[in-house]
Order: structure tokens, then C-alpha cells, then sequence
């Protein structure tokens, strides 16, 4: 797992990797090896070479008609290298679907697993539980993930975060998982602060992960313990800031989380630029410009049309 | 004055902007406008176009000896620059100089007003002074710039700011500023949180602002009031969020303050994803990565003594 510097982001964006492109609107990126399997499936990916100031790009067929045929066309094809087990983030498979949005919403949707082949940005929530310690100072909740879970078994996370769906608010979608995965009582959730937002860009064998948290910030009473209530959290646990910052370096933690920890320390006067000489690189890696690298636009096909299914609001 | 979008900010960087070389390391950028008179002076600016794989740079003469004669070799040209009406920018000629930093630490001082003829980065701190009001929330302290102030007279600003000056460290730096400029006692600057650095690339016909704000925010008690004791602000004024939003967004405001205050409404919860439909964008506008644009490092000219006059605990 490699935690992009932005060079290495901007050489990989500008080099091997093309726009995904559907319905005139880049989505993703897609690296080299997974172009070559693409390559299979003319009907379904046309990849088309750079011609006069033109980029070279990958695009899904304009002349799916919709939503459902982009989603049944392209799930077709990944059942196919799942039963071939071409790539190994379709081991993962989850029958679980990611909604792929374009800026006029949700264009199609997609196996959570294979999001990574196809390098959809994905977004997420977070919410940084912590308390004021009269003696300890900051400390802050961690949750240990279930055994069970798919991604990250075990390892130690943050206390709340999940996934952007379709229909949700992005507040909401916090206050949803607060409730689930901690059980926070909707009276404490009234001091729910936004705080801001982390991108990040990930690479591993299991392929391109640009991601955005949506950071929320809860201060709770010194005497509440959350309490998991969906079976996906096998333990809590409250961390001085050293503590945590000591399990964040440490291979027990779940490396994507890293970067919203890291931002919370920063913002509640933890890491400083006097403790940490590379604060202020470290606060750009936080905030990478994923935005630069979904820029590709062409003219919208005519026979395609668009579902309108963002998450509320259309805000993303 | 443009706030540059990262997308332009590359093409600035990698299209007409060459690196500005002292030592082996770069110190700035430089544009066609400003290169065109710089060519003029070649015992002083070695201009290098590209030799395979290497990048058009410009060099101030590696035979220069140390600190001392390329302060003094710089300052000559600049004169006469002054002298021939030459640069917008040095109309504001503030007989102040001004640190140029490389990894080893100082390489040369510079007249303040000319460091934007060469793009050399500048870094400051900032404070936010706040309250948690019981009716109106949160609401927020800002300056007005005194007349007399030679940039942004007489427009309203951050409550406390100041650039980093060689021997102070960069809390050490607030915590001065914070006295001078609003007579805020120690026992009150114990609550000093550092909070992250805001980095954001500006132009205007004066040059080039990469400039990087280190950021602390200060919880005050409601009965305090600012007060100046240096002459460089005339007024302190208390406003709500909203205000101070509407306050940002008028011409009254100094532009390039700006950042560090959006900053600190989405640190606070004040802009959300919910309110600002461009909320992602916003954040990585607040964090360019100005560290990828001064990136250029060739071999050190064994001629070339160093001086290690670095920021307090050669951080930067």
C-alpha cells in the first residue's frame, strides 16, 4: 500500500493511467494492466488513442442507453475476470453496489470491489470521537473492527465512518452511522461539528483508491462509552493522544484511516510545526488535488441518458 | 489578484515559470516578464535553458561566495530596477528585507517588496481570536489595517498576523504578534491552539504570492477586547459568523487574508458540504500543494558557502 506523494499522484495520472469517461464525464482512472483485460470487451470499453490535442481515454460505450444498461454491460464483464480471477480486489467481491457519479449524478452503478480497477473516487464520512480529559488532556475513541469484516479485520479504526450512499445527506450519513456503529444517543449527536474534509490517494495490488472523508468533529461527555449495535466493531477503545498517535504507526491500524487521524491531531494543536518538521508537506498530503485529476470532459453523447440519482442535495 | 485553481497553478508552474536556483536548491519561480529583464544582468542571473532532461532554470551565479555577496549582488540590480520604473512591485520598496530559505537554511535577504518579482515562498502565522458566544455562537475578531500601512491599508484583516522572521520559532512568532498587535496577555495565550497551515498561490501585476499560513486559533473570554499596541491597526471588531462571512466577501477585505478565515469556518462547522455545493474543491484550494512547485535540486556548487541562519530550529 503506497500513500501518494503528490508527484508520484500527478506522474500516475498523467502517464499510464487514462480518464474513465462516460457519458462525456471522467469518473475514474485506469491503470495499464487493467486497460490490457479491457482491451477484451470492444463493445463495452471503446479505448481510444489520442488523436490531434486530444487525450487518450477509456470510455464506456455511449451507446448504452442508460443507468441500466451501463450497469448490467459493465457487471457482465467483471463476472467474467472474477470467474478467471484475473485481479485480486474481485476476491473481495461483496455483491454490494457503489453508485459511479458523474456532475449530473449517479451514472451508473458498480461492484463495490471492482471500484478500485476502475479508480472511482469514493467518498466517505468520519467522525472523530473524542473527550477533554481533565488529567490526560485530548484523548479519543477508537474502534476495533470485526473479525469479520472483509476489508481491515481487526485493525483499529476510527470511531465512526462509512460510506456516501445514494439517497443520504452527507450529514446524515454521519448521523446514521453514529447510531449503528456507536449507538450515540441523538442528544449528544447535537454537538456534531463539521470540520472539514481529507483526500487522499491510495495505490495497492487491489488498485487505485482516491478517496474523500468528510470529517465531522464530536466532543462527548467524559462518562459515555460507545457501544456497537451492527455487529461490524468488536471493541472500543478511549486513547490518550500519544496512545493513539503510537497506534496509528503501528500495522495494527487500518492504513486509510490514518490520513483523518492525522488531520484531527494536526487541527486540535497536537502535531505542530514544532513537533513535526514536515508539518506543512504533511498537511498538503492530507488534501491532495484529486479534483486535477478528474477533469476530463468531452461533449455529451445525445443518445445517452442521464439518471439524475445523486446523493441528496446533487451536492457531489 | 487571481486565486489560482490548481489546474492553472501547474501550467504556471510547469509552462512559463522557470526555477529560481540559489545554491543547488530552488528558491522561487520566476516569470517570462521578469526573466526578460533579468537576462540583462548575466554576471549576476546565469539563465539555463534545457539540456536533455534537464529543466530551464535560473541561477544566481554559483561563484558568489556566500550570504553576504549574493544579498549584496541581488540588491544592486534590484536598485536599478527601482530606478527604471521597472516593476509595480517595487513601488512599495519598504527598505525591509526578507529571509530566501533553501533546506540548509538562509541563502541570501531580499527586499521584501521584490520577493514576489522571483516567487520566493513566503510563510506567516495567523491567529484566529474567537468567542463561543451564549446567543450569537461563534463569532470571530478581525482588524482593521491602520491608513498607514504600506500593502492593504485601512482593509479588514485576520485579528493577528505576522511573517516569520530568522531566530523566531513559529509559535514564538504568534505569541509576539499577539502582544504587538492586540495586547493579548500571556495567561490568555496559554489557550493557543495550533490548528494546521493554510497554502494558497496568488498573482497580481506585482507577482507572484505562493504563501503559506501557519494557523492557530485562540478561544478569548467575552469581556476581552483587542487592543493595538504597535500603530499598524486602527480598529477591532467583534462579528458573528455571518458577518464575518459577508465582511470576507466585500471589497473591504484584504484578499489574501481570506483564506485563513474560510478556513476556520469549515474548521468550526460554519461552511459545511451542506451549505457550499463546492465544498471540496474549497479545501484543496486552501492546501495547493505548493511543495511540488519548488521541487528543482541540481548538484551544490562546492563555491558556495552556506549559511544555516534558519527559522528557529531550522524548521522551514
Amino acid at each position: 500500500m503506497h500513500f501518494y506523494d503528490f508527484n508520484s499522484l500527478q506522474s500516475l495520472a498523467k502517464g499510464e493511467c487514462r480518464p474513465f469517461v462516460i457519458d462525456g464525464q471522467q469518473v475514474g482512472l485506469i491503470s495499464q494492466n487493467v486497460m490490457e483485460q479491457l482491451f477484451r470487451y470492444p463493445e463495452v470499453f471503446c479505448i481510444k488513442d489520442a488523436e490531434q490535442g486530444k487525450q487518450n481515454i477509456v470510455e464506456l460505450n455511449p451507446a448504452f442507453r442508460d443507468y441500466t444498461e451501463r450497469s448490467e454491460q459493465v457487471d457482465r464483464v467483471l463476472k467474467e475476470f472474477r470467474s478467471q480471477g484475473l485481479f485480486v480486489a474481485l476476491k473481495g467481491w461483496r455483491n454490494e453496489c457503489y453508485e459511479v457519479h458523474g456532475i449530473t449524478g449517479s451514472l451508473m452503478k458498480m461492484e463495490r470491489s471492482a471500484t478500485s480497477l476502475f479508480g472511482v473516487r469514493n467518498f466517505g464520512v468520519t467522525i472523530n470521537g473524542y473527550i477533554k480529559h481533565p488529567s490526560k488532556g485530548l484523548c479519543i475513541w477508537l474502534q476495533q473492527r470485526a473479525d469479520t469484516k472483509q476489508t481491515w479485520p481487526g485493525k483499529w479504526d476510527n470511531m465512526v465512518s462509512g460510506g456516501l450512499s445514494v439517497g443520504y445527506g452527507i450529514h446524515e450519513t454521519a448521523v446514521k452511522e453514529a447510531a449503528e456503529e456507536a449507538s450515540i444517543p441523538d442528544g449528544l449527536l447535537k454537538n456534531l461539528v463539521s470540520a472539514g474534509c481529507v483526500s487522499c490517494f491510495f495505490e495497492s495490488e487491489r488498485g487505485l483508491f482516491p478517496n474523500t472523508e468528510f470529517v465531522f468533529d464530536l466532543e462527548l461527555p467524559e462518562d459515555f462509552v460507545p457501544e456497537n449495535s451492527d455487529g461490524e466493531v468488536q471493541d472500543f477503545e478511549l486513547l490518550s493522544a500519544n496512545e493513539c498517535l503510537e497506534r496509528l504507526y503501528s500495522p495494527e491500524f487500518k492504513t486509510t484511516s490514518c490520513p483523518v487521524v492525522v488531520d484531527f491531531m494536526i487541527r486540535h494543536g497536537v502535531i505542530t510545526p514544532e513537533n513535526e518538521k514536515n508539518f506543512t508537506q504533511v498537511v498538503e498530503l492530507l488534501h491532495v488535488p484529486l479534483q486535477s485529476l478528474y477533469t476530463y470532459r468531452s461533449p455529451p453523447q445525445t443518445n445517452g441518458l442521464t439518471n439524475s440519482n445523486g446523493f441528496k442535495n446533487g451536492r457531489i
